[in-house]
């Protein structure tokens, strides 16, 4: 089986070495085995831009193969999983499904769901089923990438659109196959989602904190005078809260949220209103009220259950 | 010399464990040194409302003598360092302030300046120098405390008031005191700043994350049908974004910061404009400008120094 992989960063790259880690603990479990089925076989095409990171993924045995997209043979993939930037996705996906086999499956990993499968339930001849593995670290690229990215992660999955749309027992092999890819890669916790519930909810899981991270450190560069200072007394909390503003690609997937702009309004409304309510505190010497309502928002975020720091 | 520290949560905890720390390098350094001059004993009074905290405190060596705030033998201490939360110590300064002997110096850890720093120029008898460690943990209460978690931060200083501030070498002698016990605590960073300075440096650096994270931490729980769902895609990102949403004391040092209105406003001004700039670009199916701004500010972010994640 052979698995196209487009886009070798750290999403694309540690895929790559999850799914070589999967095949060597196979193929480790078989040798001491009874069973006479050896481990299956699986045939990595990395596909970049970037001549570098294609020579280091080759380098280190997470892909096979290597080519530029340009002159990548898609033909020769059953399962092609796109793990560019959102722009460079939605540009690339017609053409690519476009090169591929009759009924081969088209994946991809964006953080918004609704416009990649929009443009794959438009196309003739392949299967596509979206995707997104909820992982991610400050740092990018290939080198970056890590073979432990996905373990314990959830993936949310919406349901396959193109040519087996009509046909459900093609449909929901397709689904699993694609959850199969991420369990193999680590992953443990699935969500079948519709796009537009996954776009909807995901505005608050990732896209509402890069867009907030975002400003908040496009404020401390315009703060003036202040600004050098703020830099000087900036630790741990500002470090954390802007980390996601380090991740240009969770932002190029949030512009592409059509749920975003509300959600975003929204959280201007309550700051706002902080904004109000200090000011009133300090007026009347009485900030117990919302001091409280801070630690007590403190106690439900602390009692939220999220996946722990690696 | 006698210290007291009145609060013995995470940052009161870890300024004894790391005074202890401290002293127990001097002891093993003045045993193999061939200097006469042995290690100088410090003893800590730690002062708490809570008898639990109290009593873990002292089974762990951290402080030597124990006392409820109402009992403490203020009178008994050389330097006071006030390490509770910003109404509690706002509240408590003036009577704590009362009760020690004359030209005794008094310091805290409170996230804002201008108003424990007004409060303790009011005293009479004693001196007061307001200080600010820049460190912090997700965890709380002395159970969190460490020995380490100063190590390397920068410490923020007021110049001395009180019953020195008329006269400049007992002044310089009270901000280094202040500075000397910082430095034994592992911090590596000073810098001096009016009260003014540093409320308004601090609005950007800690105050506008804290309640960044807040407004994402309750738009979550405030998401009606997608909150469930939004629940369960968490991951790393929102995570990080909303961690200082769960150290409720940020969040009541910065209700007392009177920038930090202006700031927040500034904010949801830059959150409507995002709002904005993805339905234009949604509408004109140009999204590639915000994308590549983001990309930029997520460039600058990266190269921004940060203390690292212990």
């Amino acid at each position: 089986m052979r698995i196209g992989i487009v886009g070798l960063g750290l999403i694309g790259g540690s895929l790559a070495l999850s799914l070589r880690r999967a095949e060597s603990r196979a193929q480790q479990g078989s040798a001491h085995a009874t069973s006479n089925q050896s481990a299956r076989r699986i045939e990595i095409l990395g596909v970049d831009t970037n001549s570098r990171s294609l020579a280091s993924a080759k380098r280190s045995g997470a892909i096979d193969l290597a080519a530029h997209p340009s002159r990548a043979p898609f033909v020769s993939c059953d399962l092609i999983v796109l793990c560019t930037p959102t722009p460079a996705l939605l540009e690339s996906l017609p053409g690519i499904a476009a090169q591929m086999h009759a009924a081969a499956l088209l994946t991809d990993v964006c953080g918004v769901k609704e416009l990649p499968t929009a443009l794959g339930a438009a196309q003739k001849q392949i299967v596509f089923v979206g995707a997104h593995p909820m992982a991610g670290r400050e740092e990018r690229g290939f080198t970056a990438a890590r073979a432990d990215l996905f373990d314990e992660a959830c993936v949310a999955l919406c349901p396959a659109v193109g040519i087996a749309s009509g046909n459900r027992a093609w449909s929901s092999a397709a689904l699993e196959a694609v959850r199969a890819l991420w369990s193999e890669a680590g992953a443990t916790r699935f969500l079948t989602l519709t796009p537009r519930e996954h776009d909807r909810a995901v505005a608050y899981a990732s896209h509402l904190p890069a867009l907030a991270a975002a400003s908040v450190f496009a404020a401390l560069e315009q703060a003036g005078a202040s600004s050098r200072i703020a830099r000087a007394l900036a630790a741990g909390g500002f470090r954390d809260t802007t980390r996601l503003a380090a991740d240009g690609t969770v932002g190029q997937a949030a512009v592409h949220n059509r749920f975003l702009p509300e959600v975003l309004r929204r959280v201007a409304t309550s700051l706002n209103a902080f904004a109000a309510q200090i000011e009133d505190g300090l007026h009347s010497n009485d900030l117990a009220p919302l001091a409280r309502d801070l630690e007590q928002l403190a106690d439900r975020r602390r009692s939220m259950r999220l996946p722990p720091r690696r």
